[in-house]
């Protein structure tokens, strides 16, 4: 009797008995030779958001950073832990990735939580609220436009924050430099949950284009 | 042509014409009444140590949180902003999950760096020298060893990790609350990347036991 | 009606009934020119760690010794009887083995009294306290570690045990002479009894690697 | 590549994927419960003579010892270590064993040695010499007859010595005293290579009598 949840363990013995057995050497080689993924995925913690199930990935090939609303704070070294930034840090400094994505989506509980502000904290602590306060400018702007819809503004600060997560990457200056230098990329991308639906974000415009499975790459 | 990398599109694309088509009712449920996860996962940032591959689970099951080295920080509400701390109280606060699974793995690239933490950090602002901190400790009591191996350390740290990561979070109130209450669950599992063994914590003696896909549940 | 125990009669009676008629040839000649076996393995006595079932060996290919917790001890001719040593240099020197092999195992008895060392022991003599003394420093450094588990310390501990063995052996002048030769290999492995796993020690590293029967050999 | 030797490598294999899938949940069970052996069985290091084999027992029957000609030294607590000691004290104190068995064989080098006293030792340090002169008294009454034939001399003394060693168990106060209260019963048994035959000790007559398979139990 174990107290673990069934349901992983069913999932675990699924794994084990058939994607584990057709890639045993790759998993093999992986933990030989350690890790060498070329991209880093930042990425919501939402549970219908995977990016591995999304960009149907193979193990060993995304380093992948998952917090509330996929933000990439600032840069701000004050000697007190922070686990995204470590998590960059390694990416990019160790593990030399060629790619940082930053995955957003649809109906994001963490931005709709920035956009209620107001509203009653989770705990007296308020981390979610701290946490999401990175937005505030955003939120300010979007919340004062009294003509878009609660939905629409909540897809506006979505598509905000991965355009403040790109600039905040960019006050790294480690991340800064390789990006000048044409070693590194940064991109972000947008899933939408309801269709499937995968919009990228265009560097020079700064829009956000539906990109469709029949496109050729 | 997009910037994007070529891998993720050619990986959405398979994604969207299949997987997508055959769950496409279950995305459109999950995206119109929200998410329900009752498991929140805290893994490692990992790029062959994704939980949703080894659990093969499906959309909606697990709100996911990946940082280096699968930590918990303790509790401590400075007014900072905090992404672990943030995902836990959204977690448990707003989405009322009923198990938290800490998920460890072999050869982890942070708990190396914790063992090497004399060496020179990966950059000046050190930020992986801080977030590993949270194990000093744990190195020192492993490092002191001198007849263990260096694999051997490493696999110790990692657990001791486990085991302080199920210690902090019950450091936060309304965690250690709803535990009290039968209403929340905690557990901790460790990944063997190389044979694709899971280990999981036993609550009353604190082995860590090899579960066995045979087993019955 | 026989005193001996009738099991082991029964026993007997399959293997005079079935093996030995199928090896009625091999056996004969095995009697009639002695046996040539080129392994020496050094075993526990622990009734689930046969060093026979394990590696499925036929009559004639291993000289075994076992005694608690496979251990050799340290050269020391004081002209007093040493069954061990005698049995190493019968295997080396008028066998001429040309591989020794230490094999331990998961929940040994034997490592466990050793770590249990401050607690009664088993007759005011002492036996197995004086015997398992042989480990004194590693299992001060092992138990220093608080934040390892008992079982975690025990595991350390074998495979410690195991390398001390290695480095014992090779006090013995004709192993280590034999071994400068190029006659002689040491090898060490470990066996899990819950899994069946065998670890093997790698020279180079001092690691213990999970040896897959699927891997070529 | 493996240094370890590649039959036992095959060895394993065959073991892994037969006889131990198909004990898997004895392993496990013995793992887990801890070894219950009712037999203590003294054996030969001789690779011709595996008692596993002898007796078809399986996996937590037997706790074994296996030395040089199968001896048991007297009782000598002396404080130094003594490897047959630790074991009879580990088998009769801790595990309680119901029955000690001495199994001694014929063509036994060890025997041999003890006979060819007089002629070079095997190295400097004369391990063996010291250790089969637990059986001058034997030796020397079985050489000054001269009218028997070499082999008969061997055979004569192979049995000699399992009596010698059943007296000598009784020396050591708990095995004593634990065959007084009916509690522990001792054996001695005589494996001929050439034939597979098991000879039995009488009690009564201190004779050893051929077993035959045919025979009820």
């Amino acid at each position: 009797m174990h107290h673990f949840p069934p349901r992983l363990l069913q999932g675990y013995r699924n794994f084990a008995t058939t994607q584990f057995q057709n890639e045993r050497q790759r998993y093999r080689q992986l933990a030989a030779e350690g890790q060498k993924p070329e991209i880093l995925m930042i990425a919501c913690c939402d549970s219908r958001a995977a990016p591995e199930l999304i960009f149907d990935s193979t193990p060993g090939e995304m380093f992948v950073v998952r917090n509330v609303a996929n933000q990439v704070p600032p840069f701000h070294p004050d000697g007190e832990y922070h686990a995204t930034s470590s998590a960059l840090e390694y990416a990019v400094q160790s593990l030399k990735v060629k790619h940082i994505v930053v995955l957003g989506h649809g109906r994001c509980g963490g931005i709709r939580a920035a956009l209620d502000m107001e509203s009653k904290p989770l705990s007296s602590d308020d981390f979610i609220g701290r946490w999401m306060g990175l937005l505030r400018p955003a939120v300010e702007a979007v919340t004062t436009n009294a003509l878009m819809t609660r939905h629409e503004r909540q897809t506006a600060l979505e598509r905000i924050s991965l355009r403040y997560s790109l600039n905040n990457l960019r006050t790294f200056p480690w991340i800064a430099r390789r990006e000048a230098a044409g070693k590194l990329q940064l991109h972000a991308a947008w899933f939408d949950i309801s269709f499937g639906e995968l919009w990228l974000l265009d560097k020079d415009s700064g829009e956000f284009n539906l990109f469709s499975p029949e496109e050729s790459l």
